[in-house]
């Protein structure tokens, strides 16, 4: 697969031992400003490319229903803009208090950063071969990664074990953002008959993205946290940590996996 | 070395095909307030553990300059508070909306979300071979890393090689800040004699902090991201990436580096 122009940048690098100095490619950072009916209301360190997708993922994410994101002509250089009828600056401030930047501490951690979403209840059940089969799929569509070993990634999948959709991303919840937004733009949410797959660890946040898109099963190379795994069992996702080698370790909603 | 308690959790996990039902440690992740002067001004998510130091650090990443930071007993959970006279709080807002949750992007990226600092002018030089090993030292001083696999670590070494400070966190600018605020509490700032070993990517925030802390030679197992590089050439920094198997990338400021 060919590497988006974007997301690598050649750098000169001295090779030690060795003493060789060569041309590297890493992985390209940048902010991206986001903004709702022209007003700012955030900026991410990213890797460019998709960026639409990780507007409205990140806004969804939020629980701000956006229409459609847009990159005019005349706006400056990494920004984005999205269109969100009845959008409410309060609101959106109030949630990054909550959570992206996030919570009050008197309470408990789950209701003081968590956004509020349904409990996914779809009855999707996958076997445990095929969620261990995940990963390397996931690896093998990462262009960019082979080439700079500093990308994150999310793969969008079927129940099938067809991947529908990868996005890679300096920070992985940018990544997680992009999928989101892509499958916001295919009409493919709420993600009941779908799995999400990451290439690193699970976040609290991230399992907060995929909670809020409806998605019943995650599955992640890395480690979970342990507020990824209360959030996953207080909305009802299936979460897969440690998947490597054909093994699957499952930290909650165990009945989707199937020995 | 002994796992803090406050950075792992047992949580009951299903281990797939076996199918065997067991206890398994995950690193903490929980949210925790930033009060200056009694004002709250930020929340990250974090491992609990040394807080005081995260809140510490990541001040002075961001310019301002903390005097204390204290958790009284009447303060929430979660909590942490930090003296700061002279404190700002237009500035601190000013910083969070250019640097951590950042740019104004038509301008360049390093001007739009660089936080100021001084270059760094240290003339510390260190051999290949002694920085190929910092990564291992770290490793082996990661307690909860071992159990949980979930955390990343940033290490504070003398140019001996000899390790001062290691502090795990599931976010790897939390470790980072951590180290900043021990290095603030021992009377150790600037470090110009002083290396910073991270336990993953290099991104731009990591950097940051390490410039504004004065540190002339970064060193990472994994890969920095372009504009990592830009601002360690920029600030003065040598950055040593990919530090694996003996082998050393230098992309900046390589005369720091002996071959």
């Amino acid at each position: 697969m060919a590497v988006p122009p974007q997301s690598a940048a050649r750098v000169e690098v001295l090779r030690l031992p060795a003493g060789a100095s060569e041309r590297d490619e890493l992985a390209v950072e940048e902010p991206l400003e986001i903004r709702v009916n022209g007003r700012p209301v955030a900026v991410t360190m990213r890797t460019p490319g998709h960026d639409e997708e990780l507007a409205l993922g990140f806004l969804l994410s939020e629980g701000i229903s956006p229409a459609r994101a847009a990159i005019p002509p005349d706006l400056p250089a990494n920004t984005v803009d999205v269109e969100a009828s009845g959008f409410d600056p309060g609101r959106l401030e109030r949630n990054f208090y909550t959570s992206s930047s996030c919570g009050v501490c008197g309470k408990g951690a789950l209701e003081a950063v968590g956004v509020e979403s349904s409990p996914v209840t779809s009855d999707l059940v996958l076997a445990a071969e095929l969620v261990a089969k995940l990963p390397d799929r996931l690896r093998e569509s990462q262009p960019a990664f082979a080439a700079t070993g500093g990308l994150h990634a999310t793969g969008l999948f079927e129940p099938t074990g067809s991947l529908v959709c990868v996005r890679e991303d300096v920070g992985r919840h940018n990544a997680m953002d992009k999928v989101i937004g892509f499958a916001f733009n295919e009409g493919l949410l709420p993600l009941e008959r779908h799995v999400l797959c990451v290439s690193g660890r699970l976040s609290f946040e991230l399992v907060q993205k995929a909670a809020v898109a409806g998605c019943p099963i995650m599955v992640a190379v890395g480690a979970p946290s342990s507020l990824a795994v209360d959030l996953a069992r207080d909305r009802g996702v299936t979460l897969c940590g440690f998947v490597r080698d054909g093994r699957v370790n499952v930290y909650s909603e165990p009945w989707r996996i199937k020995a």
